[in-house]
Parts: C-alpha cells; structure tokens; sequence
C-alpha cells in the first residue's frame, strides 16, 4: 500500500525515503528515515543497523529501547542537505537493516553476537552506522572494523572517556570499550580523540591512563572558550587529515548537554548544543567540493535511553547526527 | 539478521511472531505483535493495517500516530491465549499489512483513499483489523465490508454515540461515521449495540436519534449495576447470536476510563476498566469448543492519541484488545 | 468574536456554554464549561469560583494551580445529562465568578478573604461552587454558609478525615477544616458523614475525636464488599433524605484512587473509581422526578494539584464531578 | 472579585495585568499576561488573538491548543521591560480579543474566517499579535494586512522556509504560506527574510523558489559563527530600516531548538537559544530612544503544541516574544 | 537535626517513623516509611532492604531504581493501621537495612550477594522485606529463607508465572526464579499459589509445567466474577491456614494494572484494583484478634521501574503493599 | 551492608563517596553525592543541609521536595575534579546533615528554625552548603554567617533580583530575602553582585532600589555579548578579590535557562547553559595553585522544584552546582 520512495520514481530497487507525498510523514515504514529495508535493496553503500542492548549500562538503564526511538524520531529527516549541499540518499544506497539480536542476559555473548552480525553486514562493503544501545557495542564494532581495515583512528564524542579499566569486576561494560580496543590494537593511537569530555572523575590518573591508550581531549570547555571553527581545525589535525587512515566516529548522545539530550543513561551538565554537534560533525566533510574527505568507516550513534527523553528531544538529536554523517559520507567518496 | 517466527520453525513462510528467544522482546521487527508482514506471506486470514488519520477530531489530536503506538504496545504479546485455550498465531496467518496513506489536509480524500486500501487487503478474504486513528474511519470501513457481506451488526464500544448529524458544518468527522453508516443501509439496525456509552449529550433527542438510527445502548453504568457477565448476555442477544449474521467491532478507547486510557482525544469519567472490556470481547467467543461463534468481519481499535499516553498504558489496552479479537476469530472459524 | 452560547440564541443575556458549532471545544472563553461569567449575566442561580490557594498543604504542594486546570478539564462538558436526564445549564443559570484574590503567605487572612468573597457571592441567593484549591477552604466556605443556613450537614468524599487537630503546631491546615468547622457549630453533627477513608491514621484516637466531631464514616473498602448502590442508601440515610436540612457536598479529589486522580496531594492507595464516585454523587438526587431532594447548598472540589495530573485524567474528573452536582441540584429545585 | 489592573488606579477603563498584589500571578483572568479583556476596554492599541487551529499540521499536531497555552504561560510577565527600559501596557492600550472560531474539518473556510476576524479586529487600528495554532494562519493574516498597508515585508523566524507549493495536493498547509502570500502579492519581495532556517530540505531547488519568492535566508548557523549582533545588522539592512516600509514580524517557535522549544509540530535539531531569538527580536527596536524604529503592522507567534511541552517551556518562550515584540511597538510610535 | 520518632519519646532507641509535628513528611531520612535505619537501633522484627537490581530483565528495564523509589513513596504512612486495627510500628521493631550492592553485569554474581546479604540480615531473626528490583531475586531471597525454615508456600502476586524454563538460555532471568526454586526444592509444592495471572503465554504447556513445579492458579479474570472475599478463601485454603507452615509473599508490582501500576517493565492490560490488591492481602491477617494468622516469614514486592511511573503511582501502591503486609505480620505474631 | 567510602579504605571515619565498586552508583545511601552523614563522621569541613520548604513561593510550590531531589540527582559525582584539578572530598571532610524540619505554615517560625539549626551546624566551623528549599531560607543563612563573620558579600546568581519590598503585604517571601538581608545589615553593600538578572520588571524604580540597597547587576544578556571569561573579571572584580572579605554564594537555579532548569518556580526564557553557569563559577578558584582564593563562607542552590522538572535536568545541573563551588572551597583552602 505504501509505495514510492523519494527519487526512485522509475527504478525497481526502492532508493531514499518513502514519497512524502503519497504516505505522510507520520505514517509509512518504520525504518530509519522511511528508508528501505536491507531486504529489499540489492545491496547497500550503507546500512544503518540497530543495536537494542543496554546490558553494560551502570546508571540509568533503557538503551535498549533505543534503535525503535531514533527511528521514530527520523521521519522528518528530507532528502537533501542544504548546509552540506547534497542529497545523501541519492548518492548513496542506504538502507535500514533492521535490528540484531543480542543476548541481554550474557554481555559475551552479546558482544560476539554484535561482530559477528556486524562483520556479515559489512562483507558486501556497506559503510555500517549502528544505533544503540550502549557504548559497549563500540568494542565489536571496532573489531569487526579491525578485520576489514586495520587499526582505525576513533573520534570520540563524549561526556565520558569511556577507557576505565573494570566496574565491579566487569571488563566489558558501557565504560570500557575503548579501553579494550585500545589494548587489543583495534585502535590508532596517534589519531584518536575524545570531545566534549566534561564531569568529575574517579582520579587524575584517568586522564593519564587515557593518554596512554591513544586519545587526545578536546574538552566540552573549549567549545565556551574556543567556539565550533578552532575544534573543528583541532579535531582534523589530530585525524590527519583526508588520506591519513579510516576513522570511525563514536558518538554518545550524552555529549549533548541534558538540556539537549535528557533520554540518556548518564549525563553531565555542562554539555554541548546540538548545534554544537552537528556543526563539528559537518567539519569532517571536504574542505571544498571534490576534495578528499576524511575517511569514515563507520559510525554509531549511542546510549539514547527513550524512557527518560521527552517530546523526542534526544532522539531527533541522534537522528540529525547520523543525517549528517551521511552527508559527510556522500561527500566523502567511499561507496560500497 | 532477525530470524524464526515462533511456531515456524520448518516453513518458509513466516508465521507468527519472530522467535523471542533468538531476538529480545524490545527489539526485532515493528510489525503488530512482531508478526510478519503482509508482503512475506502468501496471503494472511488476518491483516492488521494502519490506518494513520485524524482529520476527523473534534478535541484531541494525535490519533495519526496511533497505528505506529499500538504496534509498539504489542511486542509483549505471546502465542497463547489461556483464557481462551487458543493460539490465535498458529490457528490463523495474521500479518502486518503495514499503514494506509491518507490524506490529513482532505476529508473525503482520505475517505475514498481509506475504502479503496481497505477493499484491496480484504479482496482475498482477509479479515481486516484496522488500528486507527480517528473513528471517521470506521464509515469506509464499513463500505468495504458491505461490499463484501451487505449490511454487517455493529457492536461499538465507546463513551460517544459517534451518530452526530454536523459538526461544525462537517458532514465526515470522528462524531458521525455510524449516522452515515445508517443513512447509507450499510448496517444491520436491528442488531447494532453501542456498549460503554457515558458522559454529557447536547440533548435528549441525541437519544432519540440514535435508537432510530439502529443502536441499542448499553451505558457504561451498567458494568457497575449488573457485571461483565450479564452484559455479555445482552450484547450477544442483541447481535442475534452464531448465524444471526455478520459483526463489525468497532472499539474506541475512549470505552476505557481516562485512568486505563489518558491517551485518547476525547475523555469522559467513569469508564471502563481494561479488565471489563476484554472480558466482555472475550463473550464473543464460541460458548464450548466447536460450536459456531460470532460471526465477526470486521475489527477496528481507534482513538489511542499516544500524546496524551503515559508508559503506553493506552497502548498495550489497545493491543490487548487486538488480541482477544483475534482469540475470538480463531475460535470462529472463519478463514481466509 | 466569540458568540453564541447554547441554548441562548434569542436572549441578550447568555446561558450556558458557548455554542460548539460556532467555536470549537477547543477554543473560546477559558470559563468553566465554557459558560458565561458572572459579569455577563444579571444574576445566577450557581455560581462557580476558583480559589487558588494551597497554603495549607501538608505535603505536595500545587492546588492553587487548580481551578485553572479544572476549568481546562472541563471544554468537553454538554448540555445534557442523560443518566440524570436533565440539562442542568437550561434549569438554572450557571455563571463562572472568577478566581477569588487569596494570600499565600498568610492563611488566617486567605480564610477571612475567602469567607467575605463567597458571602459577597452568595448574598443574591446563588448556589456557590468551590474549585480548589486545599481543603483549608471548606471552613471558610462553611462559615459564610452558617451565616445563611445555619449548621449544615456535610457529606466529605476524601481518602482523609480531615478533623485532625493541629499540625506543627498550625490550627488552620488543609487537616483540620472539619475539626474546626464542628467546633464552631458550623456542621450538623447528627447529619455529617464521610465517604471513602482509607489509608494510615496517626492513631486509633483520630477515629473516636472524629466520631465525636459528628461523622460516620463510609471506608473506601466498602465499596469492594457492598458496591454503589447499598452505599447510597447509607449516605442518604445519614444525612436523612429530603426536607432533613441543608447538605454541603466537599469533594477532595483524592477520593479517587491514585490511578484515576493522580494530580493531588496527598495520595492512598485503595481508592474509589471515578465511576464509583459520579454514581455515588448522582445518588442525591431526587428518587423520581417532582419528589424533593437532597437539599445541597454548597459544593467544592478541592486538593487538584495539576503539576502531578497526566493528560487532564484528574482534572476531567473534578469536572465531571462538579457536573453531576450540577445535575443534582437542578433536579432538587432550589434556586436563587 | 479579582480587581484592580497594575497602573489603572484611578481609571474606570482598566489597563496593564491585573494588581498582583490583589491577585496573586496563579490567580486571576486567563487573559494574555493578565491583560483586560477587547471587551472591557473602549479601543486597544494592540489585540492579542488566539488562532486556535492546526488542520494545517503536517506531523505533530496539537497547535489547537497553542492559544490558551501561551496564556496560562504568561503570567509572569510584569510591567516593565528593563532591556527596553520601557514599559509597554503603561505606552499602549494591550487588550486580549479572546480566539477566533476557526473551522476545524475545512481549511479554505478557516482561512476565510480568519481574515474576516482579523480585517474586524484590526479595524480600529488595533495591531494584531496572533497567538497560533499553525502557521497556515499567517497567510488570511497577510491578507488582511494587505487590505491596510499593501505588501509588507515579512520577517520570519523559523527552522523552515514555509514557502513550499502543494504537500499531498493540498495548497494550504502551514507549509505554504508564504509561497501563497507572494504569489498573491501581499508581501514586499525585496525586504523579506527568514531567519534561522535549518535542517534537511527536499531539494536544492527549495532554496532557488524561496529566493525567487523574494526572501533573503540567515541559516541558524549563522549564529554560530556570527553571533547576534551582527545577524542584527543584517536583518535591520534587508528591511531597509526605519521608514522603508511596515514589517510583518512571524515566529514560528520552532526556530529554537528542540531543547528550548519541544512543544511544537515539526522540531528540528540545532536551533537558536531563546536568549539569541528574544536578543534578535529586541534588535528591531529604535537605536535610541525618539529615534524612529522599524514599523512592525502585525506580529503572529505559531505552531505551539502544548501535548509535546514540559514545564510551559515552550509557553514561556512564546509569551516572552509576544512580550519582547510589544516592548518594540511600545517604543516605535505606531499608536491605533 | 531531625529528631524524634513517632511514638519513641522516652527511649534512646528510636522506633517508628519520625514525628510527623518535628519534621514535615516531605522531608526527614529517606529510609522507608521514615523509619529508623537498621544501625541506630539494636536489633529488629523486621528489616526492610533494598534490592537494586535488573540485569534479569527481559523487557522494560529500571527496576534497579525501584528500592529508592519506593521509599521516597512510603513517606505519608503514619503509625495506624485503622483496616487491621493495629500499630504495626508499635507493635515491631521496624528498621530500614539500606541497599544490598548488586553486581549489575553478573547475574550469578549478584544472586550469590543476595542471597548472602539476607542471610546476614536475618541471622538475628528479623523477617525480611526486600524491596525490588527485579523479580530474579525471590530465588535468593528464597535461598535464604529455606536455610531457617525449609521449604516454604510462596504466595506469588503477579500477572506472570516467572516459572518459565531459561530466556535465550539465560537460567537466572526475572521469569524464571519459581522454577528454579522448584528445581531446588525450596517450596513448599503442596500450598504455593499465584494469584493474579493474565495475559498470553508462550504455549498451553506453561500451565502444566507451573502445576507440576507446584503451583495453583488464581487467574486475575476471577476478581472480575468471584470478588475479593471468595479469593481470599481460596488463598487461605491453598496456603492451609495458621500452622500449615511458613509463607513467602512475593508481590510483583505488575499484578496491578496498567493503570495501577504503569511504572512497572511487563505490564498486562487486565490487572487488579490497588484496592483489590490490598484486601486480598489483608486477608492473611487472623480471623479475629489472638487467633493465629499465616505465619509469613519473608516478603517482596518487585519490580517497580520508576522511569515508567507518573506521579508515584506505581510507588505509593508499593509502599501501601508493604505497609499492609507489615500490618498482618504486627498481628500474626511472629518476632525477632 | 554498603561499606566503603572511596578513599576511606583504612580509615575508622569514613570520608568520600561510598566505593562505586562495591556498591553501584544507582543504589546506596541516599546522601548527598553518597557520601557519609554527619553523624558518622566526627567533624566535618563542608556540611551539606537540606532546606525542605517553600511556603515564601510566589508562583509554583515545590521545592520543598528540592533537597531529595538534589540528592539523587548527585549519584553521579565521582572524586576528581579534572577542570579544577582537585578531589574535593579528600581535600575536606564533606557530610550530608540531614533535613532541617521547617514549619510550612508559619514563615517566621521557619525563619528562627533554619537559622538556629544552621548556627548550631556552622558552630564546629564547618561551611554550609543549603539545598533549598526556596529563596527566602537566604536571609536566615546570611542572619547565621553575620554572626561569625559580620556582613559578607553576596553572589547572587538569578533571573530575578530578589529585592523586592513586600508581596502581598508579606515582609518575608522569596522575591525579599535580600532586601531584608541589606536593611539587615547583612551583607556588604559595596561588594554584592547579581548575575543572570532578566526578564520584566514592575517598574524602572525596582533597578534603582536593588542599587541603593548594595548590589551591582551583571545581566544575562552579557553572556551572550561578552562571554563568560569577561563575565568573571567583573564578578571577581566587584568581589574585590582574595582577601577582600566573605563570600556567599547564592545560586537560584533560575538563573539557568527554562531548557537547561525546567524544575523551578519562576521561570523567565533568555537564561543562562549549565555550562555558563559552572564555569562562571569556577572563576572564583585562585587563579593559581597555592594563590589565595575567593574567601566562600557558605553556599546556597535553591529553587528547584522537582515536580516540573524532566529526566534530573534541573536537579544534575543543581549537583553539578554543588561540586563546582565544592571545588571552589577545596582549592580556596578555609577548613573547619
């Protein structure tokens, strides 16, 4: 009954959000941005996957619940990117992939479960941007990524440095995946950073640690003191730049300010704007157009825990922010 | 990713809910129930629809995202029903035939388009259940049963007669679809009961119009002077019992106290319980196994305005109440 | 711009709520039921009034918000009251008086206010209508109606027996109206009773003081044991039916179970239903029509506190409530 | 009861908010900031409107009950306007006209009695500030400004262009009417602006239409990198000053972020503040004090949807536009 | 600061709630009922401990917060039962033991800690509440109580069995605790019962596997058509009455209804009244005074998922549950 | 049962947060930033108090529930302090005090109450930190500190200025506490400051008034001309710097922007971020190790009113408050 998609008027593959049109914004597919299914595309430049687990979570819990959410939220997303000047649907195929299965009761077998699922995705070459759930699916994402690329440099947005060493006991929670991949070479140390790092600490020694797994810091301050352009020109240096290796882009919604994103497991004040966010995400996009981008090789988008978000605020956030990384992708070049 | 359908395991149609134990509850496909969707069966003897429109309402809007609520609401849903010994999934091909695209800016637009989707899905002898929206839905719900049976008993649980003549000049709103359902001879006006009716009138002759019109009433009172039981007896000798004909069943959660249903757009004090409602649609059931049930056509569950829900409390009464619907059908006996 | 009030369109002089086919429900004078205020009309036979005051309150907080949202809560009301089968804004004229202008910070001051703005109200004869506010406000409202009646039978809907003494040390607090109403000879301690106590005492002394003040008490529990009906008997009984003496009906909302009035101050589980509640109320009125009634001479719906309410459940409630009084006392024939 | 209107001492024609002193800010008239009702005054200056409608709405509605939000939102607001240094009921007769009766089932007909409304309030000479509902309602607002003044420019603060043809056929949504206003030659194409447009669009050709429309664009992230002052100057230099011509001044509240605005239809991440949107507006005033100031003829504030607020944050933002737009008529002369 | 406990005037040792006429109920310790904590006085009847804790969850997570929760809704319980005619507080030592710590990514982990934890606090004979948290934690709770008394009669509140085999092979989950217990031959399989059960199952073999493992059935359905009083029998026949052995009353919050009890991670539409609740439970007290009642030795009440309550709903049925089980237990005679 | 105070490990007196390893931040004790109480430390450098009571509140009640709310919102608040580089509970022996129990009906009795009790807790020398609670506890505070330290400055964070004169003939609000503080003789009229200050006025004379009674005004608006760095020079200027006298430090969470403090009484739209606010007040640290800081005599955050607040939005931003001038003292070196 639904039919059309946006731009793909004459193609049997569906392409792009469903007409608008024809199905109202408010109905029609319940995927991300009324995108097609992975079932129903050949094959995908980028498949954007939902992670529902929130097992390693050690304050509010609720991710799990996040992938329907950010999906919601993402039915006003439209096809074209006027600050970026693109249109990343048509550039690009991307489509939604559902959600993987991951076991609540057992964080190993989860964390398996997620490289696995995200390995097969990826095998076609599709760019992955997962939608969590918690920050510890970042470590599976990052080793089905080391398969296929090597270690990749990790820019980081955050409240937290996410590299603490255990939480009872527990290696592999929502506060240690960097960490691990740190220690288990899934990570470039010369190119990673952290933004929007806020809030107090267990010690000093957490920064000193965190410097020696690889990760530089662009703290939430900055952005008062600095303003979007100079982090922007920060956060490239320490990336190297287009051609200096893949980058995967990690971002917690928490690195909003609860202001921006109250449906979030463990916030900060302090925090920053949405605006904040999407402006230094857009900074990863060419300098100009046909100019080398930086090479994002995935993306992921966690920790929106919808029972305490209100009218959407949290999940349009996390909604814009992967619009935006798909239009640093469409300008970017890599294709599947 | 997400596999097995619950009760499925050597078929390659899918049938029934995906696996619970391969994929968590809070994740997996959005389907009602997390059933398959139309397009991944053969044919369905049941297919619930979405039918996202509120361009009828006279107070409250919000009903548009009713479908995509409910649907939400559903996910705890399992295969069995004890009270009713059956197992809906397994006795019926139920399916998710997704949303309807209709018109929000053009009344008799999304009228026609509502009668057109709705004769399609039910031309291979489906049994619709449409999850609104507003109850302006229910008149091209009931032309395109009359297409199919003639004139069809409508049992209409309700606070609201919803047999208004005008509102505000407007002929097609959610205060009028039964009127006009009479008007047009598409209902059996000896048998059509309104079940739950509550709250102010703007005149006694509301009354009198109404019994001219078909219905008989059963005030919402009643459950708290005679029970469930008593009531059921009543309804069912009105509808004229197994053979007396078909039975439309029109639920707007408005029956349901504002407690057990905030999220509906025009509530009156001193409703039903979840619990009295889905007794009395479980007495449409056969009295013992193998002896003929109600002959039900026809289902709709409109008015959830999940704007107005709290922790999906309208939600999950109105997905309960799909439910026992489909207990009743496949106690029935009618199939595709 | 607004015009027309139903029920009045060849008088200069409106009567009753705004004619709803020429201003939507949603829209028009933000009076209670949408009816004409005060200053609109000559004279009125009720007179509704907020009263803003919460100062009283021993725990949360926020009923001086209350008559604003009880108003809110009330757009849905029409004309007709078909379980009482009259029109209670045809049989008498009923006008909203505003907000009386009471001190927050000084309650013996806020009472003296309140009692000289309802005598000034009262003194052409018309019914009065308290919208609360805290319960502090019924010794007031009783003292301006001892002034005209004498001592009154009180019949008190509350979870609470509202007699006790003091409260750190305070006389007048939203706890102790009715200690302080029997103490100045304001009730009719053979007549008085209350409907619905539950929860903790502080002793089993609070039961014998209130028993001496002049109450019976009706527990919330018997309304699971003995239903609606057998309980009107009592209340009517107690009060000693028609032609016995004037009756004041004070409703504190919490009467009403958690669920179904969670906007209020100080709730206990185990509570009545709002259709317990509004059958309850509705038993007062006359037995058959032209036979005398409970003679009520003054009514108030008190502890809404709206930052606690969702979706307008406890405010649509209170409305509800005040409409059935309403009904009552148009079928009882006092007038101004 | 409630008596007495701050500075109205010895005046039998009330003027300014009610005395708080008499009535405390939660009491008393659910007029706009406290405001005497049309009715009670001989001529106001300004009229403030409610337009409560949202048949327009193509996501979230609930606009409907925009009006009476803003209202109940509004109470703080005192007298006098410290970054103005002016006090604007003390300069200017404000009174509150109460809402317009807009039909609800048929948009040409609301729009046509929106116009009328508005032609009749304004003719007096009263400046009319439109409490929305949608934004439709700028277009029958246009039109009768047109009747006044001929085109105006239209200054227009909102996430989106509005300037869109036809959204499922239909012409007048709260998409389009701007498109439909310079089509119709109401407004000044060479003054016109938006301000603080954002987010994804359908296609690069919205922005050629919306130029050839006759707006000049100033992106939200203009605010980003240019600070307040400067998009000032900006704006002031597309109006063309004081003398150029009557402004039309048109706030959709979205154009702040969801985090300071989340009571409203169509939300979009990476918004302005209410502190630049409330800076912006004060920019409109005279430079200095007796210096002419931009000649605002009408003023609507739109597309606030209470049901997806929290805590009124939105309402207050709205009412401190109306307030900060009244500042700047006390100050720029235009009297009725 | 805060000083004196209801009731403890002339004693070093306090005992019961603060006084209410020193510290005003919205403020004090935050200890259940404001009772004292477990190390200010000797030794006590009853403890009441927080059990913060979900990784067992299958759904809705948040339980982990209930115990906080739950107590900052127990503050308006005062000292007298007026139901069961006593002063539970007066009658026992009541103290608040704080909250076990729980290893969140452990299941194993942390039943162990539980179990270990109760042990401890009951080693002095205090029965134990346990405050959940999630239900997983009836099996070490029960663990424990099988150490002092053998096997015990569960009397299990719930709309669930929790007597299902493993979750995506998980064996501890908060569905499967009776089974294990079972397994374990920690009750009593001749007298536990579950009272409350609704809603789907996986299959009609759940009911003969929870009859085998030892359980009656009372269906929630049999509120509707047999009322509290004959339900009460049937729990007390099945329990076997005073002598019979001891009782584990374990109550799951979601035995309530969704409108009862929304904050809550797997609600069913159909559930009990808070008051039918409450009576059911009050009937464990004796037949008359000095008669023997059920010995009850341990009792929880779980799942109580804060994010997902309004108002404390969900939390004030909580602590009334509490309160009333502590009323019966003040009466039945067993201490310390 | 919860044992360990982060860095307290061989030490009789606890002193820290409980051990986040042992125990997980969601549960524990309910104290503020779960450190210990004072009554099991021997003596402490910094006592936290709350201050449960609003009866001064003009506009929304609800702070009385302020401190509890504060407290939980604090789980989070880990040792280290990395902007400031300091551990603050190491640093000083930080204790949560309790409640005050203050008369909600008597505000003078409240007066005399809050400050005894805060003379009896600041007489071992510890500095106080208030967790209001409204602003009218300010003036007992001040009345306490002018008794050790004679008349100190005040910084006063705020939307509002809080001189007013009386409110409805009511000396003691909390829109008074520093005019009566100034008449007092309370407060060093040539070194107090308000920051935030916005939003309408009752007339020029109120600007006029708070000069002569002592206070310079740093607008909100300032922040968005000249930053925060600029911002703190003025502050530290009007402070007059280390060595210049007392400190108090009055942070009305008003003073941030309704999105960023929705949890208030008196919201006013145009305020500050969180992050303003906290690095505005880390501004008052010694510019550098072992310099000598602002001298901070007691601290004040007040006005959160946690029935409107959403997700601890207001309530974090209050904690985060709280551990900012916790940093401020550790580094400014004034012990017990």
């Amino acid at each position: 009954m639904p039919c059309g998609h946006d731009g793909a008027v004459d193609s049997p593959i569906p392409r792009g959000p469903v007409d608008a049109t024809a199905v109202p914004r408010f109905a029609g597919p319940p995927t991300f941005a009324r995108l097609p299914r992975l079932g129903e595309v050949s094959r995908a430049d980028v498949a954007v996957v939902g992670l529902p687990f929130d097992a390693g979570t050690s304050y509010r819990p609720g991710a799990r619940f996040g992938p329907a959410h950010i999906r919601a939220s993402s039915k006003l997303l439209r096809p074209y990117h006027p600050a970026l000047a693109t249109s990343p649907f048509a550039a690009m195929q991307v489509a939604d992939a559902g959600d993987l299965g991951l076991n609540p009761f057992d964080i190993p077998e989860a964390l398996r479960s997620c490289e696995l699922g995200m390995r097969s995705l990826a095998q076609d070459g599709a760019t992955l941007v997962g939608l969590g759930g918690d920050h510890t699916l970042a470590l599976p994402a990052l080793r089905a990524l080391h398969a296929l690329h090597g270690p990749v440099a990790v820019l980081h947005f955050d409240a937290h440095l996410d590299t603490w060493d255990t939480y009872m006991g527990a290696a592999y929670t929502h506060g240690t995946p960097f960490r691990r991949a740190s220690e288990e070479g899934l990570i470039d140390r010369e190119r990673s950073v952290h933004v929007g790092i806020r809030g107090p600490l267990y010690g000093a020694g957490d920064l000193d640690d965190d410097t020696r797994l690889g990760f530089a810091v662009v703290p939430a301050d900055d952005y008062e003191s600095d303003g979007v352009a100079r982090i922007v020109d920060r956060v490239r240096h320490r990336l190297g730049g287009p051609g200096a290796g893949p980058v995967y882009v990690s971002v917690d919604i928490d690195v909003l300010d609860p202001a921006a994103a109250p449906g979030t497991g463990t916030p900060e004040a302090g925090g920053l704007t949405s605006r904040e966010l999407l402006h230094t995400l857009r900074g990863l996009a060419p300098a100009a157009p046909g100019e080398p981008g930086i090479d994002v090789v995935g993306v992921d988008v966690v920790e929106v825990a919808p029972a305490y978000d209100h009218a959407e605020i949290t999940g349009i956030a996390a909604a814009h922010v992967v619009y935006d990384l798909l239009g640093v992708l469409a300008l970017s070049g890599r294709r599947a």
